[in-house]
């Protein structure tokens, strides 16, 4: 089967321009869950719209993320859907790559008048009026940096600072083999508006609550290693998450420490919580993790994966781990 | 007083390049405990000299950190100094604010020809007989890349991951103020030449060994605040060193963890040795922890600063506790 022939993206282009220069209303959408490439790249749209005097209204079913709160109109995303559709009005969703990854939205999509799909991943698929994909992009914020320049507008320094934000978050600072030339062209062209790009760095990257770092602590204190190194397994249990009046949302990034240690494969991270134990799997090259997942009933990608286990922890563990060390045999 | 006139880069640039082309014997040396700038960028200026078929010595009084073994020509570098002088050996100097900064070379520079020092720092001092200072650049690695373009030699491959590696570990990812558009205009260049530059991220910011997240782990687990939260201290024992087989060098970068707690201005790491504690101290803004330290016999730097007390751990934390509380009043 011949693989579906993707938009060129100049002609896709061509006819976002038309439509943001003709359009009076637009919807604007991120994906469930939202980063900051998906919420960096919606503001400085958002902000493009405003200054080509257009109706916006920013809508993102899940939460935003608190460490994206000092973007510029981030408190103009609404969690609700609008009560009213206006006339002839547009809806661009940013990294969906189907249009119910911006939630429960369909119908609400079925009465806009032209749908917008822009997106840098390889799996998106062609839902929209307009698709501007594009897999040669390190983030969606590298598209939006070169619509600016398309349609000549001359970025200000907020926009700088939101698109800067996704390019950051969505290379991993430049570390992802999808940062390209291109990427550190664009961060060059970004810097010189001056907006404070170390400050945003110092938010995202060197600014963790007390509770992330007692987490870490406990979870690096249960660190051990099996499997002659190559697996390592953390646990954290539900008296750790109170002593430390800690959530869910303080896990994040921990299960990475224990990939850095060299020589391991596959990791592990034991979430104890009230009725079940959740765990989380990282693992590096050939080693599929997915696979004990869905031995599990859970679910995932190759080298990140998880499953929910209706056990105590320690039965939990026993079980998972001898499911994890078949998959080197 | 009037301070001194840098010299113009450009003036002195051309001194270099003269230098290069005529000489034929070369000694280059970074600064002491040498880090990924000095080292990055001594490998790269050696490339080209040896390009240039120079014949080239290359020192480190001090190892160099394991994360740089993979730089092409790391194992070159000597820790003794040459038998025997050459005639007419021009030293260069990389990151040394004074000649000392390179070790206990005095007596051998007095022997080379002519010695150049290469810096980004703002601090350095006029000793060479050409000195190439740019304050204005992220890093020394800027400066050669400007050198191999005013030479009109062609980075390769390896000369690139080197100059990427002092551009990427001294502006801490492009994170610090001192990176510019001009840092990351380079850092597109550099990648053109399609080196790995993931990988040296992995490597560098990304691997960790298990003694030192088991220190992480008991830091941590130690951590606790004081003075409404504005003061952090953590503790590692004699014991948790032994525990974990770990050395000092595994203590790198823990301080700066609670540095990442909102609220936190200032904080401090006990490390228990045998016979005495080491006292770490990292602050924020007007934070001056300096003033502990030097009460203390140590010494530093505003914002980073340390001292050795020879007392059992739980008196020294008493006394530099105290003090540290002093500096909030």
């Amino acid at each position: 089967m011949k693989s579906p022939r993707l938009p060129k993206i100049e002609e896709e282009f061509e006819k976002l321009k038309e439509t943001v220069l003709s359009g009076d209303n637009f919807f604007l959408a991120p994906h469930l869950n939202p980063d900051g490439d998906a919420i960096g790249s919606m503001l400085a749209f958002y902000s493009l719209l405003k200054r080509l005097g257009k109706k916006v209204f920013l809508f993102s079913q899940d939460p935003i993320p608190s460490n994206l709160f000092f973007l510029d109109g981030i408190k103009k995303i609404k969690r609700v859907l609008p009560s009213r559709i206006p006339k002839n009005c547009t809806a661009v969703l940013f990294e969906c790559s189907v249009p119910k990854r911006a939630g429960d939205i369909e119908k609400f999509l079925a009465e806009c008048s032209k749908v917008v799909n822009i997106d840098h991943h390889k799996t998106a698929q062609l839902y929209g009026d307009i698709n501007i994909l594009d897999g040669s992009s390190s983030s969606t914020a590298e598209i939006i940096y070169r619509f600016f320049y398309d349609i000549k507008l001359k970025i200000n320094k907020n926009e700088a600072a939101c698109l800067y934000t996704g390019i950051v978050t969505d290379t991993g600072r430049f570390h992802f083999p999808a940062t390209s030339p291109r990427t550190h062209e664009i961060a060059a062209l970004l810097l010189q508006e001056k907006f404070d790009f170390s400050k945003i760095n110092d938010i995202i990257y060197a600014t963790k609550p007390y509770p992330s770092l007692k987490l870490l602590g406990r979870a690096l204190e249960s660190l051990k290693l099996l499997n002659k190194g190559k697996i390592a397994v953390m646990t954290l249990k539900l008296s750790d998450f109170k002593e430390f009046s800690a959530r869910a949302e303080h896990t994040e990034n921990i299960i990475n420490y224990a990939m850095m240690i060299p020589g391991v494969k596959a990791c592990v991270l034991f979430k104890e919580e009230e009725t079940r134990v959740t765990a989380t799997f990282r693992s590096k090259d050939e080693m599929d993790v997915s696979k004990v997942a869905s031995f599990f009933g859970g679910g995932g990608h190759k080298n990140a994966s998880g499953c929910k286990l209706p056990l105590p922890w320690e039965t939990a563990e026993e079980k998972v781990i001898s499911r994890l060390l078949e998959i080197f045999k």
